[in-house]
């Protein structure tokens, strides 16, 4: 009797998480080593509560749904903010899951995460190891912050990327129409990692230079440089882009976004993003027209400018996953090498050394004001954003594949 | 010796403005009646400070720049808001602009604009009659507000009613992947009408119903029915996905917003934080996850999103002015008047009753309750999505025409 699979989806959403669900279903099913695919429901809480989706099944019936889940925003089986605990604390919730495994007759576990899905592949290895399971467990990387280690970048990244320097360019071109001074502060994603704020350098062309300003949390923030930077473009330019991390900190470690606090009608503190903080020290120092921008949940759900490149190499992520876990890999995330020129290699890597840890932007890829990104991260970042989704389309509005758990 | 025209923009950018542009152009060089296309920069103001471009070189040295300019955000002549008083306080203002015409060997002007716009229009129209001028002046619309009077809808607004519902659909699957109950809050533009946010209604399908909540202007809002409505949905499902439009008012005729009010040059209240407000709200009263997105800038630069109907319409209303003036029509705007089944009659109505007058949604296309719109709104607004804009990429972003004053 053929064994079966599963599969789940964890922490925050992005454009290609969906892709790389897709590329473990397609491998799964064309291998033949497989007899059911099946979706555990909101992340590991799905296998605790015996949530479970035939994935099998949902391509079976309707070819297309397999292209359409490719290019879902968000993620088709629900995801969950839960972590294990060690198992030297509760060993009953580990024989929980891996008794549901034996269950389901199981031989691979899938796990398309970030930094904290992660850990939970590693202490399911761990503990699948010191009980001598032969089940597979691998994690299958995600995350717009590009913060993983070991990969060259993660999948979800690059759709993010594109659509930060797409949004970047129209923002720019929409300052641009004033005879006035102003200055515009776009804030970007990324608490800790400055990968995505580094994109929206994409967006410049022989014409605009936006952003012309690009602070990331890797370089210690300072607003009086932050000023003067501000103030020295203002005299030799009308209108002033600036880029900036929601993570910035100042040399002591400070979020800047925290350190200016006011109440609101409520009385309740506000703490105020980074832009809109920076937003009111352009008011009140500089006096020239200042507005602030939050690209928010936008830049990890908007589908319809996905990365065409990073859809396919998230796809080809889940189906390595499949073909590593057939070998007998296990305890290992996928990874993507980079060739020269650009194309990528799928391997493993343990999952140790992986789990926990967190990637930065490098210093030296940083200018010495740190107040740009050079080159090197442009000639980086510039291959994850090539080639366009292909969205199907109807009455107006693009087509993607209904949230199960809302179908009646 | 053939006349010359000349064009500009005003008021706020548009994804759509540029094809009004475009439509202008064309029609101008096609009609075989003009000599030369100038475009005044920064609007009006670019009249007065001599400040043009030759829009008939920029197609001839290359004919692919009207197709690129039909389709570029923002404003590509620059914009102002520069209110010209009235001819009975400051006549030269006016003395200076007509002899502008002359020495330009000027028969027409269009301007391309909203409401505040449209006053110019209208201001000068009226000076043109006085004077015995045979200039023809003439209004072309646009404003994502869709609040003019006289045309079924405005250029512009079905592109940014296309970004605004497509993005509605993305952060829904972006809500719906957690297993708890959450409220999530998305403001958008619309001062004292409320078609954009009712816009988002267009995000609904066989799966998803968010926006669950609607709130316009045009219905007085009341604190304690929104925590109302909000509650009783919570009972039903885990996810509340709720539109407010910037400028919801209590029933006195208050903004509901947390920050201060500033006025602009037009003495409009600038507004900023409905959905800070509603945020903070649902978190004291009923103390659930919620967040709150502000669309920002991006629904009304968004082009590569943008509703190809929109700018085929609004290129269609640039050559309709050009052939109004043709035929000796002055002091009025290009509207549209709806066919059914849907398609699009252009006509001229005149300048005076559409300035300084806005269009808000009629209160029978807002349900009883206040909090959702009809099935009238969503017939109206279906067909200005329609079609996607087919923008060339490079590089693996949009491609536009370059911002002139930038070029070096």
């Amino acid at each position: 009797m053929k064994k079966n699979c599963i599969v789940a989806q964890s922490g925050g959403p992005t454009a290609a998480i969906n892709a790389s669900l897709a590329g473990v279903i397609k491998e799964a099913l064309s291998c033949g080593e497989f007899d059911t695919v099946y979706g555990a429901q909101n992340g590991i809480t799905g296998i605790l509560n015996e949530s479970y989706i035939n994935l099998t099944a949902l391509i079976k019936e309707n070819p297309n749904n397999l292209f359409l889940l490719k290019q879902s925003p968000a993620m088709y089986l629900g995801s969950c903010r839960f972590k294990l605990p060690d198992y030297s604390e509760d060993e009953a919730i580990y024989r929980q899951i891996f008794d549901a495994f034996e269950t389901m007759n199981v031989s691979a576990f899938f796990y398309i995460g970030g930094n904290d899905s992660m850990d939970t592949v590693l202490k399911l290895s761990e503990y699948g190891e010191k009980t001598g399971s032969s089940i597979r467990i691998l994690g299958i990387p995600k995350t717009v912050d590009n913060d993983l280690m070991a990969t060259d970048h993660t999948p979800g990244f690059g759709s993010a990327a594109k659509y930060i320097a797409a949004s970047m360019l129209e923002i720019a071109h929409d300052t641009y129409i004033y005879n006035i001074k102003s200055v515009t502060i776009v804030e970007i994603m990324g608490r800790d990692a400055g990968w995505l704020t580094a994109s929206s350098a994409l967006a410049r062309n022989s014409y605009s230079r936006a952003p012309h300003l690009i602070y990331l949390p890797e370089a210690p923030f300072s607003k009086e440089a932050f000023l003067s930077d501000v103030k020295a473009l203002l005299e030799k330019q009308n209108d002033v882009v600036v880029a900036v991390s929601e993570g910035i900190r100042d040399k002591d470690n400070n979020y800047i976004s925290a350190s200016d606090e006011k109440t609101d009608n409520f009385g309740h503190v506000q703490l105020n993003g980074a832009g809109k903080t920076l937003e009111y020290l352009v008011a009140e120092k500089l006096g020239v027209k200042v507005r602030s921008i939050e690209l928010n949940l936008l830049q990890r759900c908007a589908e319809h400018i996905a990365s065409q490149t990073d859809l396919d190499e998230s796809f080809a992520s889940g189906e390595k996953a499949v073909q590593l876990a057939l070998k007998g890999v296990t305890a290992s995330m996928v990874i993507m090498e980079r060739n020269t020129p650009y194309a990528i290699t799928y391997k493993a890597a343990p999952i140790k050394g992986i789990a926990n840890e967190a990637k930065s932007v490098p210093r030296e890829w940083i200018n010495k004001e740190g107040n740009d990104v050079t080159e090197e991260m442009i000639s980086y970042l510039l291959p994850l954003i090539q080639g366009e989704a292909k969205i199907p389309y109807e009455n107006g509005l693009p087509v993607y594949l209904p949230v199960p758990h809302l179908i009646h």
